[in-house]
């Protein structure tokens, strides 16, 4: 091809780039199916379709490979905050905006959101702090979401900020477990339902709140929390696993 | 010791089983720390005290072990619907018992949750498929518990009950990754804030219920709609990992 042509050196620069989003891809499959502890160098090669020597040009470790899907994930991620925060809204609304904008990233990367959440125990040192710095940051977003809304009255005064946070993101990460596309339901219908859920199970009005509330709309029944207090001692005085 | 006592006789009965249970306590603890997959019968029998062949006089294969753990998660989780179904009480009452249960159950069980949820992959043949029809078994019983509550009025008949089921024991469960004893809220207190969580947000009084409403208390952004559907369209276009 001439050299005066721009396209084919852009093509040239963009191969590599594109090679190396295919064995990303390729690594995030094979760790998925195999775990990454038990998946070599080798498989990955293979599952691209190149020489193991050649796919050292790209990466340097097995950790290398871990780490980038880690990071790609929370760098898409931390995309959903840059867009909630530019919302001309409520905090009630940027609420449902975020539950809804986390789960369809998640329904769309079901692979390397399950890597992420499978194997990042396997991620090590700084790249393993850095990544925690990053999911804290996340988390906190959300929470201090959480505490506007209590602020301007639509989420209820007895929500615990941190307790509330941790677990909506917990009933969105779980969705790798179950969701998988052509189902009955669209991941966009689930991350409405789910918003649905999250607005609705935080919110209460201002006008009818009394402390405790939520907690009186159905009580524990008094049998079930005794048996849960009589096992509780049970277990404290036994050998924990 | 005289054979005519039946003490020694039951403490010898007793002795092997408790042998298995510190066996499956470390494995259990050992498959945590450094996944199933990198986990060898060796590790297992270091981390016990025993010599391997010793091991192999408790257990025929590593997954026997992982089968075991499971296993029991499953059937201490099933003690769950047990209770909760004993109840006099109301559908809206049983689900805060449910998901009360659920927690305190996790939080005390925390290694041995993890190992379920992070090595149920490396389950094979039959086994796998008997815990796959005990978790739908368990699934369905909150499912069903959800569908009750909307035929009494107390939760929304919005409320999808197979996706608020899933989502439920997903933010329950996803608790190993992140719950740790000693912390700033209790077990107990942290089952409770989930219950309140739970309960708000699938009930609606009756008297005031219009179709979609809980969807109206926030409506989702229109730009926010709009940047959700155009990444979707690209993200369709695009290689998937």
């Amino acid at each position: 091809m001439p050299k005066t042509s721009d396209a084919p050196r852009e093509r040239r620069a963009r191969a590599p780039r594109r090679r190396q989003q295919e064995i990303l891809d390729a690594a995030a499959r094979v760790f998925h199916e195999k775990g990454y502890e038990s998946t070599s160098i080798q498989d990955i090669a293979d599952s691209v379709g190149i020489l193991k020597g050649s796919l050292y040009y790209y990466i340097t470790s097995k950790e290398d490979l871990l780490y980038q899907i880690i990071e790609g994930v929370h760098r898409e991620g931390l995309k959903n905050v840059d867009a909630v925060e530019a919302l001309d809204a409520s905090p009630l609304e940027k609420l449902r905006a975020f539950v809804t904008g986390h789960l369809l990233y998640n329904a769309h990367n079901l692979v390397r959101t399950a890597v992420f959440f499978q194997d990042f125990r396997s991620l090590t040192g700084e790249r393993r702090k850095q990544i925690l710095a990053e999911r804290d940051a996340y988390e906190k977003y959300l929470r201090d979401l959480i505490r506007q809304a209590q602020r301007d009255g639509s989420v209820c005064p007895d929500v615990d900020p941190k307790v509330a946070s941790i677990t909506v993101l917990g009933m969105l990460n779980w969705i790798y477990n179950w969701y998988r596309p052509g189902g009955e339901r669209s991941a966009r219908e689930i991350g409405e339902l789910c918003a649905d859920f999250v607005t609705s199970g935080l919110h209460c009005d201002p006008k009818t709140h009394r402390p405790g509330h939520r907690r009186s709309l159905a009580p524990l029944p008094q049998a079930f929390a005794d048996a849960l207090a009589s096992s509780g001692a049970r277990r404290n005085g036994s050998r924990r696993g």
